[in-house]
């Protein structure tokens, strides 16, 4: 049995549902999940606190999630969390991308997400069910391109490695179009075009949702700027809708599965059966 | 300063975003929030265990969430909250109703929240990313319907009653289609049956996956049926979505934010001002 | 030559063209058809009304199509017809499967459709136009799960034992979501799901209109309930053309076609020769 | 109490449910509908068959139904029920727009439909369930394009004009796209101008249905043609929907309903009031 | 090296692109083009004047391409073009079949393009930008129904012969529904089917078009028709994108290269090689 | 009467349409037009050979269209039409911002477009079907979003000023996102959210372009970059026909059209008279 602990502060896509990406049914006999979070908040007081109350689980691995894994809040979890001992992976957005390169110095892992953008945060605009839509659409993005199978797939591989007592080499990914594709299982190759489009068009939002939050004064000018964004997640979770459609007609959807053991085994016909 | 900390074992689709839906910038200076969850798993003893920790955190509310009210993990989950002496308001799924109704007589608030449906959870069917797609379906269903508004609204009320030192009243609410309707802040009547029906639609989904999981056998005979409520809830999204757009092109999306003083305050037109 | 009236009184989706069914492109030899009909009413005055024409028509076999089966209506019309000794098969609407269950005992064969759903027959909703709509979509989806087909499938069974001399044996058929997918030849096994998906919806639709005319008090609180049962009539509808469409791209359209002996003959590919 | 009786043979879209037209709800005290029909056949005995069964029918209006009002078995019928004494209006489609046109010399009324199109009707291509999905289409364009609500409402003036003991005067009109949107009740102009291109593109269907049915020499020739057909029926359908939709968006679905005493009376908001 | 020049007058939706389909990465060694124009004018004075540019330009092969081949302005810029010597093709729409198909008598060829409709030009509703759309639609579907592989292809066969120094063979092709599809390389039969059901519905655009422009008077009368066309138009484009869909999601999207040499070559299968 | 000639070398979007934008229904008395084009090529050789041509035609205004305003080629052809002394405005795509802003030095005007954004020009991908289809949405996207309509506003001034004998002012305008908008005409502050959502989509579509054809070696590689952003330019077209479709729906399309005099008016409602 191992025991996973999540540390999240602040909130990127992938911390909506990254625990259960490990277990979705539920089943899984080798594991035992924590979840410590300081919600939305992600600065130094709040991600010190949540990492604090992370550090007295008892844990075999932690899994650090937040955006800007370089900013201080961030940061200060990562130093909770280093003094139990543990391996640490970070789980981080693009903008991460530099911090997280530096973390293997530390023996930190990583895992920086391409397309996971940053949110349109600004008053005028964003309420909370304008924010669970876009999370609901980078979700959408996040599943079909490949992010989330890499993410579980390589969180799986350490955890392996740690039930079979062995040092658990960490994880250093940029999961960017390139590397979440080939995690994605798509088969059809304009499905795979469809994937990556909107992967790319998930970091333009991160850029314009950075344009109209940090650049551009005045509600009448960032306004148009960050509902800009918006649509266009909406358009690039409909890429990802028409690119599963497509396998889904093809009977060919990649399904990949955790067995009780953890054991991850794949099919592709719906009626097929796994293969190891 | 009001310190919420949310409970979770298990999932439903409000677990995802439920404590990001009341701090969606993370702006609010009145509240200061911690989640604990044990992932997917909700059986007695992870349950318990997630609900220990939770308990030696600093703490004004729990708000426990889960599948199942009456199921035996949250309930141990609730007794072990119980023993803070804090309000407790349990966030629960339809099959929930019955338990949930009988929680006031412990001095319990609820929220059963209608169209949060069960997932098709079999192992031919079910890998991390067909959940995490299923997930995204929900919470748009969720969103434009009026259920998320009502989570954020009802708690927001007793947070504001614990801040102003008021003895807090708990929500006791079923989250139906008339109930979730109210609080959708959808203004053409079209939209609003799109979501209703999206609702229903879902409900539909929990009764297919029921049936899929629990009164099937055979992987020939339940892939269909728990195939089939995916794409339902697909639809029931689609419907959402169709809702929201009209919305849109109407230039009346209600947005109802979050002030950093924690107040809620609404606006129809993108480019007008809050009102209160 | 076999002679086949159908004896209709009020509306449900396979009234419109259950006759049509039996011989699409008019060129079938062994049988001739009469539709004799009540229009939309279906009380017992007009039922018997319509029967007694039809009574009067030279006959092999009756099919008595009504919503109801178990209403005064209908009844008064089966006995009618039963004076005249001919086989009758009863079609009718799923609140019609307790009683159609009995009718055997009478000699009576039925099939029971599900998904065959009633409209939202309530004045300050529902005018010609709704109502025409809300047919097509039903036909859609008993076009494409399979309904239709198992209809006309069964029909012509009975049909081919009259024309032989051989005594009849009338289905006795409850068509849900399984039965319908059996009959549909549908071969993507996703089509296949959003097909069940369909019916499904098409139940829930039921559900609400029931719910909306007969349960609900008030034009505020049942117009809502209803339109919401036809916007999800129309995105079952939806999810058939999808369904056939998938089919489409794959080139794997079943067609099943009567020959102008009444065999029916199936392909799927669609410039392949037909089949026995 | 006027007796309407609708005999048909052979089908066009308008077939399906021209008496429901009459009474959507089942509601009118002031007619009783008989329909007799011969269902797909329409050669000179069927039709004289159903006709003859007709005229035995107590009736103060025959509505004949039948494509090619000009064809042997059209004719017949009406020489059967000109017998009768009784007024008769015929609708047809608009290859029945020569022979219509002379019917008032007879004393006979008309409407014919455009945009109620021949189907594909060739055995390779049309088994039952093709046949219906392409009435769902039709059914849909003739909806919400204006050509049912014409025929409803000129029925109805007939049968106020009947009751109140006046001769009545037979509607002779030719329902072409200007005149079908007079009836359509569509507001938006870019909504009139999709249902005004969905009959014109239906019209297309029935030039491409009788290119591929009569005047196309084998099935690897005429195939590709009336599924060419269908394709563009499923667009006109389309269109419509997306007519409606705008309607809907700007709650401007004109509604005309009848009340109990056959009286119409329209609405546009859908939770306004009835206006006469 | 083979000069090619095209003469425009006037627009047809082949004009936009008609050059650029001979070179598409302006790669070819083999050809060098030019293009002169008038511009959207094409009466006798402008075309003349373009004609007498292209006249001095040193070109081996003209290709004129207008709207109306047999009007004056287009039969004027034969006339001059003529006096060069050099081989003329002729490209225009149906309105010019009649011209057409008498200028092999005067040694010219000619490619008459069916579905490059006419445009709705009224003033109260053409601005450029309607117009600009008008034209994204047609330039859809002329690709990929196969009009414009069907140019280019016969375009290069004359080419190739002027290389060699063979007497040239000029095409005298109508390219209807039929011919075109036949280059379109569409695999799938119902893709296939949707593309003919473009083109046919884009050749009703041109029909309404002319009642709008030309037989209908009051803008209150002809806007409505004109729009029409164009959203007939708009869902032409429409079949079509399904079209190329559906071979997509089948991978046999056939795509027929010019290489350096001028050569044609094929492939079908995204990733595969290309055939001679 | 005011001449101008438009020198092309070279595709980008806009020089499929930019001389019909001056003149939609070839009405204009006021201006006469030539094209002059080297067709897809665009190296020194061919752009000065177009230019050499342009340069005999009598002219008032010339307006030199192509990408990579920086390139030798359309240096050059700056060069030949300086030499003519008449006033030169350069319309060119993004990547030609840094050279057109010096143009004003040599008394040029340009017009630098963003959104109108590179083919993926390789050839296992680019044949010149996908080249057809690639500029069917880019045309649909510089439609919508204001491109077209800033082109054809700019170069109406500069066509005025000379007509009055003025000593024209020529434009310098980089049409980023936020100038495209000012002119797009669109009111509903959604459809404006799509439209700027488009515009950067296209632009990261002219990322991946400038990405799968230069930066990446092997057609494994590239193939798949180069799709993806073919990919992402049809949901930017489909971003901006949502964007109509509202404008659309709420009769508020903005048309600014030609006069014969060659003024410009404006109109929204679809039935409305213009105003000034």
């Amino acid at each position: 049995m191992v025991n996973v602990t999540f540390v999240q502060a602040g909130y990127i896509g992938a911390t909506t549902l990254i625990d259960a990406l490990l277990d979705e049914r539920a089943s899984r006999k080798d594991i035992s999940v924590r979840v410590i979070s300081s919600g939305c908040k992600m600065d130094e007081a709040e991600a010190e606190a949540a990492a604090k109350i992370a550090a007295q689980v008892p844990t075999d691995l932690y899994v650090a999630v937040s955006p800007g894994a370089g900013l201080p809040g961030p940061k200060k979890m990562r130093e909770v969390l280093k003094e139990t001992g543990k391996p640490i992976i970070v789980v981080s957005d693009e903008p991460s991308r530099k911090a997280a390169k530096k973390l293997p110095e530390e023996g930190i892992g990583y895992l920086v997400l391409y397309g996971d953008a940053m949110i349109g945060a600004k008053r005028p605009f964003l309420d909370p069910i304008e924010m669970a839509l876009f999370n609901a659409d980078v979700i959408r993005v996040l599943s079909v391109t490949g992010v989330f199978r890499c993410i579980y797939t390589e969180l799986d591989k350490v955890i392996e490695q740690i039930e079979k007592g062995e040092e658990p080499v960490l994880p250093e990914i940029v999961v960017n179009k390139t590397k979440a594709l080939e995690y994605s299982g798509l088969q059809n190759p304009y499905a795979r075009a469809k994937a990556m489009a909107a992967i790319e068009a998930a970091r333009k939002v991160a850029t314009l949702d950075v344009e109209g939050c940090f650049k551009t004064e005045g509600a009448q000018n960032y306004i148009p700027i960050i509902a800009a964004a918006h649509e266009l997640m909406r358009y690039a979770a409909k890429l990802c809708d028409e690119a599963r459609e497509i396998e889904k007609a093809n009977d060919s959807v990649k399904r990949v599965v955790h067995f009780r053991s953890g054991e991850l085994r794949s099919k592709t016909k719906l009626f097929s059966k796994f293969e190891k």
